[in-house]
């Protein structure tokens, strides 16, 4: 197989022996993968991959057909079209998942959008619901809404029946979030004057987080997924925390166990994947880059101001 | 009745109608009323009453008996040993208590001690089982083991069967707190060197907790009650909350409503009341002083070095 290939900051195509499908594991023929923040701190050398999933080749989700399947995999998922969030290994023309990971793709989508699907919505999923509790009626704040995870967790919001307001850096792409459910596209700057929010969905970090901890409503839940913009480190009030009885928490899908993430992405499955069907809810891609050309797609990932997914063409082809 | 009342930062006795009992309320009259540093925040006008409870009469726990009951009330629970938490005015001779809000005192447990009871007790098995979902087995730690709240912890944890570590300012009090059940007693400055903590307790504040959060296990939950000894606002670390999964969250009892309250301290009475009787849980006095000495005891209670409750004898008769 052709592979992305991180090698001391370093980043290169190279042939690597085919992976080999392992038992309640199948191999896929990626089409597509995704390119997120992850990747990028990874060949920084400060994300390194899980244990049990390729050290070296990027990439945390893929869609494609499945081309193997181990013992004890149900037969029939050959040649199926899935999706699938992975620890790693993405980012090349194969990848071994587990058979209790893939998220089949409505034949009504695309697999170039099925590539940026699993991470960005199991995430998305995950954060609103399994972490932060959303219930229909309350105020979502996503702080860092027009990337993957943000657009995903904006129309996540909309479908739960929540009110979104999505907060991007001076208020941008607000015609294409409101497009995608927001209720409100506000600025940074206009954090401070929004009602209370009950869940806030921090992606970008320290700096957007503190403006958002200032308007918690009482039993509001905090759940920080990224920092890389922002900054790691906040100044909370716990007076603050106190008052309304907030609860802070965060997490990464990536280091989850086997087991962890094929209950979380069954549940996401079984929420999303009837509207996914029916269009209800959508990947944008910011741009889709070819295989060869993974340097400039880590590139054109680091800068600002893009909307959605970046993706990878892996094996173009069919879909 | 004699009431303690607060009057623009000064606190003094004086006579006050005797409380009406209304519907679903009881008259107690008291013979024991706990000093919590919710009365001297109240003092100096920073933590007012919340609506509903007498604005300038602090004192957040009492003992005593059963006077008078109101409509619908059991009228057999005049003349009972009860303690109670209530939202203000514990520190007077009459209380009007919400008759759901009542614990009855063992015969086994004197009314002095069931005066130091309620706010410790309620207050600490909301904030290890209901907030921190604490399990047997798990380590806890309790920042500020010492006073009231830090004592009623280090027991009830070591009741729920998780293996408890007390810190004290200088690891003071070591024999005391062994005794009530921890299993190590340990100064701040040995907190980094502790094994990874599954529910911190945290009653002093941020000069405590900035050091717990370097020791948390994974799926940690913090729970913030008290800062009032060591600030309100802490450094935390996003990036360590993600990789720990860890929850902080806090509040205080006083500020919720009739039901919850209710709630809470059913629960409590339901997995306290019988150890309680049974003399495997208890409530160490530092010092008890006449309502007369009120303005000693609040001093007393600001000193650092005490262990245990300080209380008020109130109307000191037979218990």
């Amino acid at each position: 197989m052709l592979a992305t290939v991180i090698d001391r900051g370093a980043l290169r195509l190279e042939e690597r022996p085919d992976p080999t499908p392992e038992p309640a594991h199948v191999v896929v023929a990626n089409e597509f993968a995704g390119v997120n923040a992850a990747d990028l701190l990874q060949r920084r050398g400060v994300y390194p991959a899980p244990p049990g999933w390729p050290a070296d080749v990027p990439g945390m989700e893929l869609a494609g057909r499945v081309l193997e399947v181990g013992p004890g995999v149900d037969a029939t998922l050959r040649g199926r079209r899935v999706c699938a969030i992975v620890g790693g290994g993405a980012q090349a023309t194969r990848t071994l998942v587990p058979a209790a990971h893939l998220i089949e793709v409505p034949d009504t989508v695309s697999l170039a959008a099925a590539g940026g699907f699993a991470e960005a919505f199991v995430t998305a999923y995950d954060a609103l619901v399994l972490q932060g509790h959303l219930a229909a009626g309350e105020r979502l704040l996503v702080s860092g809404a027009s990337g993957g995870v943000g657009t995903a967790a904006v129309q996540t919001g909309r479908l739960l029946g929540a009110h979104v307001t999505a907060v991007t850096r001076a208020g941008a792409h607000r015609s294409e979030l409101l497009a995608l459910g927001a209720h409100e596209v506000v600025a940074l700057e206009d954090v401070a004057t929004l009602e209370p929010v009950d869940v806030v969905l921090e992606l970008v970090g320290a700096a957007h987080l503190s403006l958002a901890l200032g308007r918690l409503a009482d039993f509001a839940r905090v759940v920080v997924i990224g920092v890389a913009g922002g900054g790691s480190r906040v100044d909370l009030d716990l007076l603050g925390v106190m008052r309304t009885r907030a609860t802070l928490t965060g997490s990464t899908l990536r280091s989850r166990t086997h087991d962890e993430k094929a209950d979380v992405i069954a549940r996401a499955r079984d929420a999303l994947l009837e509207p996914w069907r029916r269009g209800e809810i959508t990947v944008p891609i910011a741009r889709t880059f070819a295989l060869a050309d993974v340097l400039d797609a880590y590139a054109y990932f680091a800068e600002p101001g893009k909307f959605g997914k970046v993706l990878l063409a892996v094996a173009p082809g069919p879909s």
